[in-house]
């Protein structure tokens, strides 16, 4: 039988690989616990009607969807919002608020396979929901940078921007809501031409087309005096002026926080998903083109699903992209090296021996591996060095009888017997 | 909008059951890590064709199958070992033996919900590959009672039995694997008149079918007694004495390994899929009637998937079990239980210096949130009270003036002014 392969766009990590994924999944987990979010954990095959809702056509028309076999339309899911919102809307509906809210696992769209982009893919998601405040704002925005920091990151920037300014522009102007959808789409591609040109034929006002032309122009240099100039642009537009205002609150907050944050201002920077109201960001490093992740506000989703009006803020980071921008900056980890000892029988009728020492210095929580392949001790300690182990414990008849065993110190060359009770604190040191 | 609706049989976890998913996997992976296994991530959507291969009809024809966009046969697995299986058959063709690989994660099956059986389902999963030594065997056994130990389960039974045996008497008796697939399917159901039914029909010796029905009543009792037995019926089937004495070896060095692990040896014990070869394995605890995982060694596999002939022996033990099993024996999760605190601004224009006294805590690793619903400190401290949190920081303006916040000490009732520097000793005590 032929070697089966794995799918298109799918991935597998190895060991080493897959240790850095962990690494990053826990460091998620813990910037979760430090910000106060309980972690939830919800299914990778949801409906597609709920998937569906407010994704944007991008992302819905990627999804993999199809039916179960009792005919239900589901698909697995593209991100995790859609999913918190329905719990939060459901099950989560008479929680008090603000519910601040974790998860952690693999996502799925058909996207062309490229360099830091497969069909399955990980996200540590964060929502904060029932506050409407721009603290809440801020919180996630730091958030995001504690986890990129935690990693290891260097250099990395936040792109910030308000998709309500662009829309209340477009809403003052009566613009509906599907066109400024596929507006805000070709900006997220910067598309401008494009964006402007649907602008155009949809008919607005010569002042709004300028406006909208001059604020993708708005970005660079100091957080504040870009948002002067922001707000200069809009000011015959009253919400998109209160919009500029809201950044500015958030943006004050995180400074006052003093927590080091790079941060960039854009005012034509949009995103794809659709439910976004409020703020919106990105985070980057120097070294790749492509986001770490993505957040921003979103006040009407938990209404739009079926839930009490809530207002809303979240972030979701990419944990394959963190690894790409990780192995791209050479970051080291911050993981403790335990000793890895290996148990080898002189003897076959020992190997029952080997498996109790094995246990005894497992009780003791150490990292060990029994010789299983029947090898004499030359070769199995061949082996244990071309693996890098820092012991090997050698079980012999002899030893035994008097109660020990020889421990090798296998990067030093040096051996010596030692008596089983001492075996744990010889090692450990 | 009506409210969106989970798919029936998908489950979400809310923070208290994710929190006991996580300690379990967490556990999980330290005892990988104790025992040299490394961890390894695939994707949840595999090819058909690989899942399908010898997944056994059962699980065939429950899995999620569907065309992804690009028109291939894919499904989401059912069991990690066809991946496994994959990984070593390729990527990992050429790396030396043995290979310790643990992975975890969700699996898929259509079957009808019930307790503890969702259509999405956890499991934690080892596989030794590369040694056909009893010791192998006898490890997989040990790492299987090491997790059911760790996360604190009790009275727990491990249910051993030999596939080799039942095999080797109707291979001995010329019935093709097509028909000892199904046998042993009916026999895993306990469906044995079924099994003897179809036995009879393929036509064997009056002696094969009275072999196999004294063998099914072979259980029960002192391991090496039921082993003693065993060897007794299958006298006159050759690689059936030697499947009994292999097993016999397996659990000769599992009992000299001294760990504690109840037994309980089954002749008639067989698996449901296709792919086993020696002996098997499920873990119980006496408040279920279904199994919490199971085991055994497939030795051909890696070769039928295209690789080198590698002997192989592994076991997949299911999470959501475990923690149902958890449930039922009310066991206490081990964790740190650590200080919780939040912080609140006393007026509005306070709120950045509550994100930075905030900031700083958690630069110390504390668990901090912060006050983001703008309420007044009367309402804050009701609601951290009811959330039973243990600390609250109040910032006002007269103590900040003096480098100082107020700590409340929410279980005590108390507080005190404390200057900003000391806040985390004072806290960390």
């Amino acid at each position: 039988m032929p070697a089966f392969r794995r799918v298109r766009g799918m991935r597998d990590f190895l060991p080493e690989e897959a240790k850095v994924m962990k690494y990053i999944e826990s460091n998620a987990r813990r910037i979760a616990q430090i910000y106060g979010y309980k972690e939830i954990i919800t299914p990778v095959v949801e409906s597609f009607e709920l998937l569906a809702a407010k994704a944007g056509e991008e992302v819905r028309k990627r999804m993999y969807a199809f039916k179960d076999l009792g005919g239900r339309k589901v698909a697995l899911r593209p991100e995790f919002t859609a999913s918190v919102a329905r719990l939060v809307a459901t099950t989560l509906r008479n929680e008090p608020k603000p519910m601040r809210l974790f998860c952690v696992g693999s996502l799925y769209r058909y996207d062309e396979p490229q360099q830091g982009r497969f069909r399955e893919f990980w996200q540590s998601n964060y929502e904060l929901m029932g506050s409407s405040k721009p603290e809440a704002d801020a919180e996630i925005i730091m958030v995001t940078n504690s986890l990129m920091k935690a990693v290891g990151l260097k250099n990395f920037v936040l792109k910030v921007g308000h998709i309500g300014v662009l829309r209340a522009i477009l809403s003052q102007e009566e613009v509906d809501d599907k066109f400024q959808n596929e507006i805000m789409q070709l900006m997220d591609k910067k598309r401008y031409d494009d964006a402007f040109g649907l602008v155009e034929e949809i008919g607005v006002s010569e002042k709004c087309l300028a406006t909208l032309r001059k604020l993708v122009r708005v970005k660079g240099g100091k957080v504040f005096e870009v948002l002067k100039r922001m707000e200069k642009q809009v000011d015959e537009y009253e919400s998109a002026t209160s919009a500029v205002r809201n950044l500015q609150e958030i943006l004050e907050l995180v400074s006052e926080s003093k927590e080091k944050i790079d941060i960039n201002v854009e005012a034509g920077f949009a995103r794809g998903l659709e439910y976004y109201t409020g703020m919106i960001f990105e985070p980057y490093v120097p070294e790749m083109e492509i986001a770490l992740g993505g957040g921003g506000r979103y006040d009407k989703l938990i209404e739009l699903f079926g839930g009490e009006p809530t207002p809303a803020v979240g972030v979701a980071l990419g944990l394959d992209r963190i690894m790409l921008a990780m192995q791209k900056q050479k970051t080291l980890l911050k993981t403790d090296e335990e000793k890895r000892v290996i148990v080898i029988p002189i003897k076959e009728v020992l190997k029952g021996e080997a498996l109790k020492i094995s246990r005894m210095l497992r009780d003791a929580n150490m990292l060990v591996e029994v010789e299983v392949m029947g090898r004499k001790v030359t070769k199995a300690l061949e082996d244990a060095d071309r693996r890098k182990l820092d012991y090997a414990i050698i079980v012999g008849e002899r030893e035994l009888k008097e109660g020990a065993v020889v421990i090798r110190n296998l990067k030093r060359r040096e051996q010596r017997t030692v008596k089983i009770e001492r075996m744990v604190k010889m090692i450990k040191g």
